[in-house]
């Protein structure tokens, strides 16, 4: 019952935990001198998980946790760009068109204003986004503030495919 | 002065604790396994505040609390249904169709992918809503990954009704 | 790269810590029987910061750091007003016009409700804004239930200048 306007908005929020050790992963790079990274199996890319969330919800195609769910060993451990790469084609597969996505990252490390254009250009090249990438911090408070975790928070638009 | 486009956009967020002994009420649905529930006078549904309100930010039509406010003896402690309800009788009321809805529910129980097909279809049904639902956790970590509370996030797309 | 709808969406989030003995300043508006207020060098306005960033979040301009870091003395300390004033213009003068902005407050005080049209009324007649805006609590979880701070959420759609 999509509306005849074809759009349908959606959103996402991730969090991961930092532990020492861990490489850091996020929107798409690597961060060689972050000394934490994202806890647990996957690369804990907070920015292109909350982007896939966001994508998904518009969508209507479930979540993360549905599509790449942890009983399924394709995706465990795979790279936030690969899940993108799939909640695209899914997405997409669906008949959906992508207007733009946006996501705000929330942490005090890494210092994401130093690579934000790469990024972005990244994500645009790789995946035919149409993405912009912000970023900010909290004060010192709540789990980005005390350095306990990343977050990241997505909107997605999406249009019916002609 | 809205655009000429009559698209309009808007968002919620929700916030309960949990306390033991109380019934878990969350995206519609009662989960009756669940041993905590959230505290207080309403039915604490956070999918379907953050819904409410999504619905009134979109439409400028003022949010949870000024629409239901504790004063008003109606709704004090209606169940989430019966204020998304009326929630959505204010916004069509006021001139504008809902194009979509989208919420994500942040917290470690209930697992809510078992039933999400299942809330999606029954917000369809009762209230004529697009609407698709999300869920992630925070990985042990804030308010949601300690367990003291459950949130939400909303979001809501309006068009002028023609 | 815009699709051709030419719309896009965006989103903001601001978190500022309270201290006692500094003036409240939320939504444009002045609150003076508060007793905290936001620390730091800029006004602090969580509201009309999270509108900035959602503005340049759509907009693919950056975010609030990039457009008004703390390197730059003009805007050091600038009132949250000047601040979306001038990200209007830089928004504006790269070929976009505002839809409309959302934006909901989060935090146990001021008492936002019995303001909000005032606020509303400012951002519209300053900005030429389509603006509405929310409220809500945390049930006293989180940094803004315990009162560490205030935060807030904003969603912004544009769409291309003809």
């Amino acid at each position: 019952m999509t509306h005849s306007s074809g759009l349908r908005t959606g959103l996402g929020t991730d969090v991961h935990r930092l532990v020492a050790g861990r490489p850091m992963h996020l929107a798409g790079l690597h961060w060689p001198e972050e000394e934490v990274g994202p806890e647990g199996h996957s690369d804990g890319d907070v920015v292109l998980h909350a982007i896939c969330d966001a994508l998904f919800s518009a969508s209507g195609l479930g979540d993360l946790g549905s599509n790449f769910g942890t009983s399924e060993p394709r995706w465990s451990g795979a790279p936030g760009d690969d899940l993108l790469a799939e909640a695209l084609r899914r997405v997409r597969g669906a008949g959906w068109e992508v207007v733009n996505v946006a996501c705000q990252f929330v942490g005090n490390r890494p210092r994401f204003s130093t690579r934000r254009a790469e990024a972005e250009q990244g994500l645009r090249e790789r995946h035919g986004l149409d993405v912009s990438l912000t970023a900010t911090t909290t004060d010192g408070l709540g789990l980005t503030g005390r350095g306990e975790g990343l977050a990241a928070f997505a909107t997605a638009l999406l249009v019916r495919s002609p």
